[in-house]
C-alpha cells in the first residue's frame, strides 16, 4: 500500500473556483451575461439556464456580516440566514452585487421572513415551496410555481423560454449531476481513495464553475485521476467512516469535517445540500411534461423543511450501506428548527433501523466551539473504534 | 366618577369556562358528540361545525408538560409547541384525550415538524396553510385544502356536508365573531370601562363554551352589563393605554397583562390570536362559492407565519387609532421565528408611521422572568407618562 501524499492538480482548480468566481462573474457580466442569484438547492436551475442566464449560489457561509444582520434580525436566528442577509445588506457578496435578480424560497420561517427585508435591497422573487410533498395539492402548487417562475424569467429578461430549451437544460443539468455523483461516490471506496475534506472542496468549488461543460469536464478529470491513483494502490489508511447529514454546510462549518479528519476518522459521504441531497436523483428526461418532471425531482429532495421527510431517511439508509458507514454525524446549525426537530427521528432511524451510532452536533459560524467539537468528535470516533 | 370595584357576575362564567369545559366535553362525548381538536385560529371551524362536530382549542399554554416534550424536541423551540406536544404525549390534556381527530396546520416550522411526532400518538390531519397570501397559487392551494378538509371530515365521521350546512355555520360563526368583537371593542372606551385582564379572561374563556348560542348570549350579556355600568359613570381611572400584539397569548403569558396593569397601565386591545386577529373580519355571506369566502377570510388573518404580513400592519394601525393607544407591546414567545423576525418591521411601523412608542418583549412559559418583565414594563409605562 502506498499512502497518498499529493492531490491531483485538477483539485486545485476547484479550491480556487470560488475565489476566481468573483472575477469570472464580473467578466461574464461585462459581456452582458444575465445572472440569477439563489440560496437553495430547491431552485430549479433548469429554468434559469433555459432563459439564457447563469444561476449562482449567493454568499451565506461566513460570520463576517452577521453583526450587520443582527441590527435588523433577531440574534437567535440561524447563522446561514443572518449571513445571507448580512452579505446583502453590506454589499460584501460580489455575486449578490452582480445578480440581476435574486430568487428566494419559502424553505423555512427564518428565510421566508428574512426575504421580506432583503426585498428592500434588490429585485427579489419569492418561490413558494410547499410544506408537504406527497399530496396532490402540494404537487399542483409546485407545478404552478415552476410555471410562474418561468413566466417571471421571461418577463424579467424579456426572453421566450421554449420547452426545447428546458429539455436541453434538463439534459445538461443531469449530465452535471452525474459527473458530481461519479466524483462524490469515490467516497464509497474502502480503504478511502481521498479525504472528506477533498470531496467537499471539489463539490463546493464546483458550484462556482459557471460554465457547465467546463465543470463537467473538470469533475470527470478529477474522478479519473483519483481512480487511476487508486488502481495504482494509492489510498488513505482505513479509519472510522463517517456520514455527515443535516443543515447546509460550507465555509466555517467545514470545521466539522476537519474535526473528524484530524482526530482519527474520515468523512466518506455527505447527505446534505452541497453534496448528495439534491444531486442524487436526476430529472426524468422521458416525461412528456417538462414541468411535471421538475416537480417530481425537486419535491423529492429530502430537506427537513418539508413535512414527513421520508426521502431523507431513504438516502441516509442507502448511503450508510453503500459507503460502509460506521457512524453518522448530524450537523445542525443553531436555531435551524426544521433540522433540529427532525434530528430525533434521524437518531432513532440510524440507531434502531441501521444499528449505527449517531451524534447530534449543533454549531454556528463562530470558531469558538472548535475545541468542544474536537472533544466530542474524538470521543465519538473512539467509541466507533472501541 | 365612581371607580368600578366589582365585576358583573357574567364574567365569572367565562373564568370558569375552561375548567368546566373539561367536564362539559366529557358529557358531550358521552352523548356521542364528535370532537375535533385544533391548535390554531387558521382552522376553518365552519367546516367542523357543518360536519356536526365541535372544534376545541387544545392545551398549549402551561409549562407543566414541557420537560416531557424536551425528551423528543429541542430545548430551544417555542414553548407553545413544546407544551402542545407535551400535553399530548403525557395525555394531560382532556381535550386532546376526547378529540376524535386532531387537525394540525403548517403555520410555522416548529409546529409543522412537531406534528410528525404527534401523529404517532393520535389520528392527526395536517392542513397545508400557504406561505403567502396574495398570489393566485396561494389562494388556489388554500381553496383546495379547504375542500380536502371537508372531504376528510366527511370520510372520517361518515357524514355528508352540504353547502347549506356550511352557509349556516358561516352565519353562526359570524354571529359569534360579532358578539366577541362587540365585547372586546369595549376596550375602546376612554376612560376604560374594564381592565385588559378582564377582556382577556372573557375572550379566552369563550373558547371553551362549546354551545355557540350560549356563548353568543353570554358575550352579549357581558357587553350589555359593562355598557350599563359605564353609562352609570362606573369606570377605571385613565392610565397609559397599551395595545398588545405578537405571538399567541394565554395561560402563563398573561403575566405580561398583569405586568402592565399592576404597574400603572391598562391593556385596551389585543392584536393577537385570542382576541382581534382572527375575529375582526367576517366571512362574506353573499359570496356564491362558500369555499372562496372562507379562503378570503382565513388568508387575510394577519399572522407573521405568512410572507409580507400587511394585514397585521393594517389591524395594528386601526387599533392604535380606534383604541387611542399610547404604546405598543410586542410579546414574542422565545424562538417564535416568524414573530421575532417580523418585529423589526412592526417596530418601524409603530414608531415611524404611527408615531407611538414600541416595546419588544420576548418571554417563555416560566415565571422566572416576571421581575424582569415588571421592570421593563414599568420603565415603558413611565416613559409614556413622562
Amino acid at each position: 500500500m502506498k499512502v497518498k501524499t499529493e492531490l491531483p492538480e485538477v483539485f486545485d482548480d476547484f479550491g480556487a473556483a470560488r475565489k476566481q468566481g468573483f472575477l469570472k462573474v464580473k467578466s461574464l457580466k461585462d459581456k452582458g451575461q444575465r445572472v440569477v442569484g439563489v440560496y437553495c438547492t430547491f431552485m430549479p436551475e433548469e429554468l434559469v439556464l433555459a432563459s439564457g442566464a447563469v444561476q449562482i449560489s449567493l454568499c451565506s457561509t461566513s460570520e463576517e456580516t452577521i453583526p450587520a444582520a443582527e441590527e435588523d434580525l433577531p440574534r437567535n436566528l440561524c447563522p446561514l440566514i443572518k449571513a445571507s442577509y448580512g452579505f446583502a445588506k453590506t454589499d460584501k457578496c460580489p455575486y449578490f452585487y452582480f445578480s440581476d435578480l435574486v430568487v428566494g424560497e419559502t424553505t423555512c420561517d427564518g428565510k421566508k421572513k428574512m426575504y421580506e427585508y432583503m426585498s428592500d435591497l434588490k429585485p427579489l422573487y419569492l418561490m413558494q415551496l410547499p410544506h408537504m410533498r406527497t399530496t396532490e395539492q402540494s404537487k399542483e402548487l409546485w407545478y404552478r410555481e415552476l410555471v410562474a417562475f418561468k413566466n417571471k424569467l421571461e418577463d424579467f429578461f424579456d426572453v421566450t423560454i421554449t420547452e426545447d430549451q428546458i429539455r436541453d437544460a434538463i439534459h445538461l443539468k443531469n449530465r452535471e449531476r452525474l459527473a458530481k455523483k461519479h466524483f462524490y461516490e469515490l467516497g464509497q471506496l474502502n480503504p478511502p481513495a481521498l479525504s472528506g475534506a477533498e470531496i467537499f472542496k471539489v463539490m463546493y468549488g464546483s458550484q462556482y464553475k459557471f460554465d457547465k461543460e467546463e465543470n463537467i469536464q473538470s469533475l470527470e478529470d478529477a474522478t479519473t485521476a483519483v481512480k487511476e491513483r487508486y488502481a495504482n494502490g494509492e489510498h488513505l489508511e482505513s479509519k472510522p467512516r463517517i456520514l455527515i447529514t443535516g443543515s447546509p454546510m460550507g465555509g466555517v462549518t467545514e470545521k466539522v469535517i476537519h474535526a473528524v479528519e484530524e482526530n482519527g476518522g474520515v468523512v466518506v459521504g455527505y447527505e446534505n445540500c452541497t453534496v448528495a441531497k439534491a444531486t442524487e436523483r436526476l430529472v426524468a428526461e422521458d416525461e412528456p411534461d417538462v414541468y411535471q418532471s421538475l416537480v417530481d425531482k425537486y419535491l423529492n429532495i429530502g430537506c427537513a423543511c418539508l413535512s414527513q421527510n421520508k426521502p431523507r431517511l431513504q438516502l441516509i439508509s442507502d448511503m450508510i450501506d453503500k459507503y460502509q458507514v460506521d457512524g453518522v454525524i448530524d450537523m445542525v446549525l443553531q436555531n435551524c428548527i426544521p433540522f433540529s426537530v427532525e434530528s430525533h427521528r434521524i437518531k432513532d432511524f440510524v440507531n434502531d433501523e441501521k444499528q449505527k451510532p449517531y451524534m447530534y452536533l449543533e454549531t454556528d459560524y463562530s470558531e469558538a466551539d472548535i475545541e468542544q467539537i474536537n472533544t466530542r468528535v474524538t470521543a465519538f470516533l473512539e467509541m466507533l473504534e472501541g
